[in-house]
């Protein structure tokens, strides 16, 4: 079965599946509420289609267990849906690009860390909540409204995250 | 000057000024991810005008030095605004109800578990960020677009809480 490796979530390294969320000095940062705040400002795009409206949400996801296979993988056609951990603690994205021809060679494997959020392009592959180690919550914004808006898409064989560290 | 009682967050006590956000067996939640996730769906409200459209940052704040004195108040007349701990630690919210008369009698101050999220509906009157302890940063969801969404209203004499802690 194919060995995945684990890279560093960067915002150069997920370009093509959307945004990182996070307190980076490549935002646009300004000062506010007197000197005590450092806002960061407008850091994702939220997409929904026209019948579609943002809801958040928080989602509760187990921790995985390593090794772990990637089965499957889901998009949402008809939105984004961004994951912001309020834990603290650093967790798995699993994701691949846009398109029909998907196949586990396709896949890539992220080590975010728990200051790092993640939002999905619209239509992006990606593999569910991955938390490690503790039961881990996330805020989720993604989209409410009619139609189907999750796709999944199974493999016949799979392939593994052999372990939750990029060493 | 006034002594400021800290209450503690819950979404009955919150209800005149928003909502509060937390993984509560209160909010409808169901299971996802072959088992693995819990989603706790939709858990507030999105506020923001015709020509206004919500955007994600994160507010990064020092914390403050207690005793602390509330010496004013804002609002955002246009838009909602959330705030979700992405570090697991408690934090201070002060609010008072809507309207055109503010005075240090009207306002409450709650501590927030660093589980719940508080979103401040449109037009509520709230303190800045107030951080406890440690710098902290939070996910703030709000809104952008023409026109002023903040106003400012200042108090002669302030109100005083006294400690970090509903102790």
């Amino acid at each position: 079965m194919k060995q995945l490796k684990i890279e560093l979530l960067s915002k150069e390294a997920f370009a093509d599946f959307g945004d990182v969320i996070e307190a980076a000095d490549w935002a646009t940062h300004y000062t506010i509420n007197g000197g005590n705040t450092e806002r960061y400002h407008d850091l994702m795009r939220i997409e929904v289609d026209e019948q579609g409206h943002p809801i958040v949400s928080i989602f509760r996801g187990q921790a995985r267990q390593f090794p772990f296979e990637i089965g499957m993988m889901e998009r949402h056609p008809l939105g984004s849906q961004c994951f912001v951990p309020m834990s603290g603690r650093p967790y798995l994205v699993a994701v691949a690009k846009k398109g029909e021809n998907l196949g586990v060679d396709d896949l890539r494997v992220f080590l975010a860390s728990g200051a790092q959020g993640v939002n999905y392009a619209r239509g992006v592959w990606h593999h569910p909540l991955l938390a490690v180690d503790e039961v881990s919550d996330f805020l989720v914004i993604d989209r409410a409204g009619p139609g189907n808006n999750c796709q999944e898409r199974f493999f016949e064989q799979g392939a593994m995250i052999p372990t939750a560290s990029v060493l």
